[in-house]
């Protein structure tokens, strides 16, 4: 796909679009949650959202526990219905809502290798975190492999390492919705590493799309700080998109989905419950940024390399 | 001076210091302005500061049209009294008060040109907005003329362009405080790039010591969000210091000045006024944070570029 900015003068957003975050409560039953999600995607769209998202781990629980038995394989792409209904559901969605479909992210597992010298015991399975995003023909237009996986450990806070399960994906992702322009796609934790936020806005994207799940330490340091800081240094929209909190879960959310405009400032922030969060988004909010604080034509690559201009990986290299 | 990160376990800061920043009220008058920074300076050291930071253009008014006439000639190094009664004011008050002073920032006039060619005219004169820090002996450890220039155009708010009369610096600076360990110090507007940060945070400073003034647009939206992105992102101290507001000056200052933790918690922060801040900063906060969320060893430099690994130009080109 094409990575360069657009004209100077051209609207990266073509027309103005509804989006809508939805925070997703989902328990253990997949078919249950598949269901739901189906249910608040046609909410979504009938309030008028042409852009929806939903949440990091919205089939399953979140936690190492749950990744291999949640796992679906996606390759080679398309994965039969056996093989991923998640991926059949999200195609559905978004094909009849009419919609663009950021399907949060599903547990995946590899296709198993062929060697005969492979095992097939779970120790050599792989498993990754990953987001399709699928356009209004259910199509699907891209996939996003987790890149930074959330190992932390604030003592007596929270510990987490999706490492010990989860293998990481190893691409930025820009992904091309036709009739609007182009967006990135990244996941949670990805959100901490400013470099991904530089080089999608650099290259011509109007917003910054992350499905994730901070906790409930994490959450009020920095998630909407996270949001705000991508969205200030990159003068572009960024939407966060949480799971609703479930205090009988073994992980409790922050939720808090919320949407920033790229002046910083907060269109719209959930609480902690299952709702959907909407915002109306508009180019002209990111040219009228970019022409008032022209950061744009004031960066110093004489002065430090610009992180954009690579090498960066977009394309995934093939695992098998 | 050595620029690379400290060895994993040793602490960047190497030990706790006592911070001040002064929101000093600057009037026209300059060496009125030079003997309140000097009595100001004297109050932080006698409350136990040793690292003291004073603001952005502390000894004039800010805007274009004051830059010319309030500037000091600071090449070749050190410069007589005459050249700039600021230079030897800031040496003195650091000397005196047996601390370390990143002296806000002054109007700096390049040394005028020796060919038979250049003109003498104003036009032809070059000006920075350059910041001095001085060690406990009254010597010069770094200058930093502002890389970005504060040109932004937010119809109807706010209108500045430092480059209708000021050229850029062309480094990123860091600095050795022998006691403590590095600092980088960049100037308001400068803030606004993040690449100056990671790189600084990335080589192994301990705290960004900004001198600023946003003003009463910019400042409520984005002055506290700027210092604790910069915090959260590079798990790092961060100062802001600004002057005080007056609204009898053609600049509303915002005040505000700040200091951020590693975690990117606001440890203190002024209201609008003349005020000094404090704030106890300890390398050991710095650890837990990046223990806690080891964002330094998980950054992958096989998708994106490490910016801080060049090139980044630090020393000075010579003008002349």
């Amino acid at each position: 796909m094409a990575t360069s900015a657009a004209a100077p003068g051209a609207l990266l957003l073509k027309k103005p679009v509804k989006i809508a975050c939805i925070q997703l409560a989902s328990g253990a039953d997949k078919a249950a949650n598949l269901a739901h999600a189906r249910a608040k995607v046609q909410e979504a769209a009938s309030a008028g959202a042409k852009i929806v998202v939903l949440p990091e781990c919205f089939n399953s629980p979140y936690g190492c526990d749950f990744f291999p038995s949640y796992a679906e394989t996606l390759l080679p792409s398309p994965p039969t219905a056996e093989q991923s209904p998640s991926f059949h559901a999200l195609s559905a969605m978004a094909r009849d809502n009419n919609i663009y479909l950021v399907g949060g992210s599903i547990p995946e597992q590899a296709p198993s290798k062929t060697s005969s010298s492979s095992s097939s015991s779970e120790a050599n399975k792989t498993y990754y975190n990953t987001s399709l995003t699928f356009s209004p023909t259910g199509t699907l237009l891209a996939s996003h492999r987790k890149v930074h996986l959330f190992d932390i450990d604030i003592p007596g806070k929270i510990k987490f390492k999706e490492s010990d399960v989860l293998s990481p994906g190893n691409k930025v992702t820009i992904v091309t919705l036709p009739e609007y322009g182009k967006i990135a796609v990244a996941i949670c934790y990805d959100i901490r590493f400013p470099e991904l936020a530089m080089i999608a806005a650099r290259r011509g994207c109007f917003a910054l799309i992350y499905p994730g799940a901070f906790n409930t330490t994490t959450g009020p340091l920095h998630w909407r700080l996270q949001g705000q800081a991508r969205a200030m240094d990159n003068q572009i929209f960024v939407a966060l998109c949480s799971p609703a909190r479930d205090l009988s879960a073994g992980y409790h959310a922050w939720g808090h989905s919320l949407v920033v405009d790229p002046m910083a400032q907060v269109l719209v922030e959930a609480e902690e419950s299952e709702t959907i969060v909407y915002a109306e988004i508009d180019g002209e909010r990111i040219e009228e940024a970019r022409k008032g604080i022209p950061l744009r034509d004031q960066r110093r690559f004489d002065v430090y390399p610009d992180v954009s201009q690579g090498p960066v990986k977009f394309e995934e290299e093939e695992e098998e």
